[in-house]
This record gives structure tokens, sequence and C-alpha cells, in this order.
């Protein structure tokens, strides 16, 4: 945390790491090649299983804690929302370890796009996995619709809302914060500098991803559920299929989306200090 | 998680890593060996030490948790659903942890069942990895049972039963998923394929497999308690010795080997590209 | 964990490390460079998201369990006090993963103070980091009250203050060992000869850091709320500018200062045997 | 997880690691040296800030959420027995990592006890190690007790005693076997072989260590308190110096030292074959 590290780090006359050069928006050869089709799948299972388990927690802690149903005491029962924070956290770590191989391991179209920003993946290649990622979060929900047939409904099918009290401009900001927090940490997780220069944790991307994810959900599910995840709002809205879920969906797309490109700015701009290269350097 | 990691991983063409041969069903050196049996010991000894501590927790919380015995305010006692669910994935985490290097750290039929069809263990070794694990479990709920013998069978004994308003299929299809959830990340914690190519966490396998149990607890407590470990249930319904427990004791059988065998397909077919390879690939 | 760990550890007659040398207190070659800037703006943001998904975490808790406006059962909404436990100390772990490369990831005045006082870092960058982090705490916490209007003075606004029944010789007391935890965390995570000699855990540095706020807001929340970070107390106290928060605020400057130095102290002149190396040691 | 981890460790014909010598009893060349005293220092430190954080955690949890005080809804305030299992289990995580460099990072007698029946440490490291370990969990519990006068004696002040309905023999047994849990992982952790041939996980050690009490906590809270480290029931029993606190005293330094005592046995004549090697191995 001293200043050797950032010496190291800050210096960026001699580079000892590679960037990769930018993906062009359409790669004709990706597209002949199983990897590209195999990725697909894979954020299409993981955005199924990601949802699966989240909005099963969320329903079942709501069954369990109704006390109209299950008597006074019920109040404390289920999982509580730190319990569904750490679902939806937890299973992003779990769910970024396994795919991170495969396909990257976003599980969500803003960080998708925030990716498809900075040039790290093709157009047709963020398109597909946003494509896979709704698809994966409709049958992820539906799924627990089909096991939950009782309680689905009555609980509010895990769909995002915007919370009495709260006026459309502080569900997006709280949105557009929670995402930026999210993209920052994957860029920061994922940034060839750190992998060549920073010995500080390499290792450790999925868990402070998942960590993020966790943190934001504390701080913004009494404001809006918690989206962050476009694919994760529109899976629950598709399948609970409620007016106010859909009026207001779109807060859960532009939000992560205005999210991911701040993200994405701040990394490459100021971070990577591309602003200042563009200008050229007051240094010299 | 950009598309240089994964083209990193996603040409086979020129393989840096090395794919174990197949185990054969029989290997009739390895029952000669010291190693095999160590083996065998230590997932006994895991297994029990892991039914010792969940059913322990579980019967504590239920105790502590109990208004009729200790008011009003208890309900609000013990270590919540989210304590038991991390007591589970935690356990987890640390008996792989710690027998990884001895055994494999599998410490449950449906896993060893998973990487026996991915030829990574030989029948004979699964077989007697499988009746360990479940004397291992009977061992550490009769443990509990001893310790607890006034509450023990008051709250349950920590068998999986079905929820009442949940149907047998409902059962079967979250046993099968939950199931699919762990042994997917097992396989995906131990690829040789990411050992060789892939640096992101090769050093972190059993805290995602901890987190994935922990995870699958949170969803589906409610519905079965959560098995997704036969040994687990067998442990659990035999010490309880109760009707329903016995009734429903191949939900946890059937679902979690099913869901192990999805996983192993997944991971063979679908990610590591078997079924194209065998098809002949599209690409050339 | 043995002796031998000890005794690769022990023996600084031959060091297979370095010692970086001691910063001056000013730099001239610094100012001129855009890594001190683009370290003072990471430095910004990071306070900022620090107190905004903090301070929310606090706030939404209180207003879900608040029984006079949701109920009886509300008493139990909420994340509870292990939640806001949750969120600070997460919430440093992904922050000093994302700016330790960049900024070193100190995120808190009494940090930048303790390695200050071990010349890890310059006078001039140490007080350019503090505004930093009294900057970007006002903003987040003022984001927070932006979002949260009508709960945020009701509940308190996050600021720091001594609880009732408690003398402010307690408050600065555990204010004073609390910081003494957190920044005996950071030396011993960023400690050069750890990195050369104890292959046991460089690598999860970030990790304990967060942890350690974790379990000191675990200890003194019901004290003092948790300080042990001066830009923290500070940012909540502007913003939510009540006289008890002013009337307290010192405790949460003077406890921490006092405990980082007698964490760098302790680091410097206990575990690197600096005190012994000044008189001539014992040994010969 | 599969059998090639395990035939890669089975073998132990070809050795690609060193066991080190076991330790003397006493080593004269070694009580010349800073580093032990060093060592001393930094376990009466590190037992000092863990007893100082966990029962600051328990007695603020017992206030917090004591109904009789604070109205009923209060049942549910304070961080709960899971955040005070979570404060044991994280506080030893950072502890041990923070001084496994300087002295091993055992903060707990039956730690010591274990890994000098293995002969890592000398007797006279032991017991030195295990009189700064009592020493300062008496000054963390007595720093308890002056921040929090008015709760300290009113919440139990921390101390471990066998609850109602349990038995002297249950008691033990639970820390018997709780202690074989932190011991045995201890040692998993610290296995020369595991850093040579297990490229699994050994950079995590001081994390299962620290889950592995959180577990412990988390199954044996109603029935003991769980001590698992005489020094901490020691402390707290000086400290709060009531009968029933030593009357049971005892339990907490047999029940630990006999789990100590089978989980290093364990360690050394089935898992590293040390019985095997001494009949002659049944292979050739």
């Amino acid at each position: 945390m001293g200043k050797d590290t950032e010496a190291a780090a800050g210096d960026y006359g001699a580079k000892d790491y590679t960037d990769p050069p930018p993906e062009p928006l359409v790669d004709a050869e990706e597209l002949g090649k199983w990897s590209l089709y195999r990725a697909v799948i894979a954020e299409f299972v993981a955005t199924l299983l990601f949802l699966y388990v989240t909005v099963a927690t969320v329903i079942g802690y709501k069954h369990q804690s109704d006390s109209t149903v299950n008597g006074a005491d019920a109040a404390c029962g289920g999982v509580g929302i730190l319990g569904i924070a750490w679902a939806f956290g937890g299973m992003i770590f779990i769910l970024v370890y396994c795919t991170a191989g495969i396909s990257g391991g976003h599980i969500n179209p803003a960080v998708t796009f925030g990716l498809f920003l900075a040039r790290k993946v093709t157009l047709v290649r963020a398109l597909l996995y946003m494509i896979a990622q709704c698809l994966g979060a409709i049958c992820g929900v539906g799924l627990v619709k089909g096991f939950q047939r009782a309680f689905f409904v009555r609980y509010g099918g895990g769909a995002n809302e915007l919370s009495g009290g709260y006026s459309k401009g502080t569900g997006l900001g709280a949105e557009i914060i929670g995402t930026f927090v999210l993209v920052y940490t994957v860029f920061a997780a994922t940034d060839p500098k750190r992998n060549a220069r920073d010995s500080h944790v390499p290792v450790l991307a999925p868990l402070p991803i998942g960590f993020a994810v966790f943190m934001v959900h504390l701080a913004t599910i009494p404001v809006t559920g918690t989206g962050i995840n476009p694919a994760r709002s529109f899976g629950a809205a598709v399948i609970y299929n409620n007016d106010k879920a859909w009026d207001d969906q779109w807060i859960f797309w532009v939000g992560p989306f205005i999210g991911a490109a701040i993200a994405a700015g701040y990394h490459q701009y100021i971070l990577r200090a591309g602003a200042v290269k563009a200008l050229g350097s007051f240094r010299s």
C-alpha cells in the first residue's frame, strides 16, 4: 500500500506488460469457431443458474418471514435481506469463477457493454452474449415460478421495482452508481497491467467481483431491489409480467448501461491515463 | 474477463496442457497401496465432521429459536437459516481444503459419482469412498444425537424431508439443479485446462466449492432442507429413523446423481467440446 | 505455523529482501507526474463509493427496522448490524483491491498517517490523499442524503457519535484499539519481508484488511458506531451537521491517529526489530 | 479433486519435499535470539486483540438484544449469534495472517500444544507462548470490562460455561471435537508436503483456519459457548471471576488438549502414514 507499489505501477515509460489490441467490431473468423458458441452456451447456463438461485432465495425468504401465514415468530424466519444479498454476490463469485475461462464470465449485459466499450469483445460477441443472458434469466426465473407456484406471484416474483417514497431519478442514480462499482471492479480485476506488475492479488479476481455485487445489494435493496444487471431485471419482469415492473423496467437498462460506460471511461481515461497520453503528457 | 482470456483458452489446436488418461474401472495395483486406504479414512473422518458440525448447528438453532420454550424473544435467537447455510458451505470449504491432497476431497457421493462418470476415479475407489461417506455421516449425526439427546428428535434430527406445499417433482428438480451447481463448480475448479492456461484462480478451488454449497442452501432450505449430498441425507435418516424421512429418501439419491451426471456431461461435451471433437469440428 | 516458518523469517543477518529507502518529506519530481494526481483522484472516488454504500446501508437498515413506521414485524427487517459491519468491511476489501495498484489503496487518513510515519509516502502525497479522502467522503454522504431525503436526518445520517452510557475515554480507547487492529493488518500485509520470505499469503492482502474493518465494526458499533477512519466520520458530520456529531468529532481524529501511530511503532520497533538493531543486538 | 491429485501425493517412494527435522525440547541458541522474544510479544498482542474484539462483540450483542432494557423490538438487535461466530473466526483469520511470519500465528495454547507434540516447536517456546497467550487474554478481557463497566458482569463477561441441560461429558466431547477440527485444519494448512506437491491452495492457509473457528462456534455456542482455546476461556474466567466459570474451567483445558493431541496423531500416523512406515509398508 506504500508508494513503492505505486511507483512500480506509475511510470508508463517502459511498459512491462502488453495491452492486447482492441477487438474489431466484427470478427468473421470468430463466427466459425466452436469456442464462440460454447461461450454463448456458458453465459446462458450461468445466467439461468444465477436467477434460479437468487430468485428462489428471495421467494423462500418472503414466504418464511410472512407473519400472516406463519405467525408472529415468523418475522425473523428465512435468511434475511443479508442472506439475499449474499445469494446475489455469492452466485456471481462462483459463476465468474466457473465461466471465466470459457466466456470471460460476464453473466450481465452491463458488464458485456462495458467491456465492449473498452473494445475487449467484438460487437457480434457482445450481442450474442446479451441475448443468451436474457434468455437464461427468463428460464431461471421460470424454473422458480414452476417450483414455487403457490408463492411466486404473491411475493413479487423477485422483480425489480422502485420502492415507494423514491423518485425515478433516485432509482436511476442508485442503478448508475451500483453498476459503476461492479464494472469498475471488473476492470480493476482484469487489467493486463495488474497481471504484469502488481503482484498483490491477480488470483482473487472472482472474489472481489462477487463482493461488489454483495455490497451494492446491501445498499440499494431498499431503493430498487437492486438491479445492476439488465438480464436479471428483464427475466424477472417477463415471468412476473406485472405493470409496475414493466413501467420501471427502463431504469434497469438505462442505469446499468450508463454506469458501465462511466466505469469504462474512468478506467481508460483516468486510471490508464489514456486522456493524458492523448494530450501529450505534461511531464516532458 | 475479456476475449483475450477466452482466446487463450478457446483454441484447442495446440494444447499446452495434458489431460490425464481416463482411470480404469478397476486398478489392481491401487488396491495394494496404503494411499487408497488412507484416502478412504480421510473421507470417513471428513464426512463425520461435516455432519457433526452442520446437524449440531441445525438442532442448536431450532432449540434457541423455539419460542414455546424460550419465550417470544427467542424467535430471533440462534444463528438463523443464514447461519445454517454458512455451516454447510463453510464446512465443505475447510474439509475440501484439508482433504484435497489426500483423497481429492469429495465428502459427497454425488461428487464421487460425477468424477467417476468423467473417469477421474476408478469404480473400486468410487464405491469405497461412498461407503466411507455414508458411514461417516451416520457416525456424525449419531454424535449429535448423543450430545443433544433432549432436543434431537424434537427438532427433526436434521433430516431432509420435502416441506409441505411442494410436490415430489419440485423436490427432485431442486435437488437436481442444486447438485448441478455444486458438481459444475467442482469440475470447473479441477479442470486441468484451467491449471495450465487460466491464471485466474487455480489456488482458490475449495472456496468456490464451499460457496456453491452455501448458495444452494440459501435457495432450497425452504423446499427440501437441501440435500445435494446423499450421504448427508442418508446419515440423518438412519439416526432420526422417521417414516417421512425414509419415504422421501429416494429424492435425495436420485436427484443428486442425476444432477451430477448432467454436470459431468455439460463439462465434457459442451465446455470441453468433446461432442464437437467426436463429430469433427465444423471449423475446418 | 511451526518454527520452520519463524526460523526462515527470524534471522536478519542475511537479508533476502530489500527495504525500500524511506520516502523524503517532499519529492519535487513526484509533483510533476500524472501518477500522483491519478492516485489522488482514485482516493477521492474510492472514499466516495465507500461512504455512499455504507451510509446507504445504515439508513436503509434503520428505515426498514423502524417498527413505528413498518409495524412490529419490522424489528427484524433490514440487513441487521451484521450487514452493516459487512458493508464497511466488504467495501474496504474491494476498494483496496481496485486501487492498490493506483494509489496504494489507503481510503482512510489514519492509514495514510501510519504509512507516512513509516516513511512509505511523502508528506505532500499524504496531505493530498487526506484532502481527497475527506472531500470524497463528503460527496459520498451527500449522495445518500440526496437519494434518501426523507429518512436521512431521521435516522442519524450515519454519523459517528458516542453512545449513551459510555465515557469519552472509552470512546477514545475503542477508536485507538480499533485503528490499531486495522493499521497493524495493513503493515503486516504490505511488509516487504513478507513478500520475499513468507510464502504464506502475499496475494490475499486486501481480504484481511477488509476483514479487520469488519471485525472492528462488530465489536464497537454499540460504543461509537465505529469510526477508525477520520474521513468517514468527518464526511458524515459535515452532511448531517448535528451538534452532538461535531462535539464528538475530535474523538474520531485523535483516536485513529494515535492508533495508527502505535501500530506503526509496533511494526517498526518490535516486529521489524528496529529497536534492537538501534541498541545493538544482545545476540553477539 | 480426481485421482491424479491423489496419485501425485500418494507415492512416498520418491519425496520431492523436505520434512524439517523435529525440534529439540530445549534449544539453548534459541534463547539468545531476539526473534523468540519478538514472537512471544506477537502472541501476547494477538491474543489480547482476539479477546478484546470477540468479548466486546458478545457483550455488545447481549446488551442490544436485551428486551428488558431496550423494549420488545430489541430481541433482534445486535449482530446475532452468527455475528459472534464471525467475530471469533474472522479475528483468527486476520491474526494468523498478521503473525504467521513472526511467531507462527498460534494465538491458542491448544494449537501450540498440538504443534509441540508434532515437534514443530521446542518445549521452551511452547511454554513461553502459552504464558503469553494467557496473559494476553486476561488483558484483552480486562479492557472490555474497563470499557463496558455497566454491562460486563450483567451479561456474563464472555466466559465459557456449560449450558443448562448438557452433561459434563457432552461439554468435554464438544470441546474435543471442536478443537480437533481446528488443529486438523492447522496441520493440513502447514504440511510441508502440501507446499511442495499440492498446488491447490498453499496461499490460503489463514482463511480455512479462521473458517474452522467460525464453524465450530456455529455448532457449539449453544452447548459451551465454545472454547477450543484454553487462553480464551482462562482469560474470561479470571476477569469475570464467577464460581460456575471456574467450576467448568477444566473442561476448556482438558478438552482442547485432548482434541489437539488426537489431531496431531491423526495427521502424523494416518495421513502422513507414519504408522505404516514404522511397521513396514505392506506394499513391497
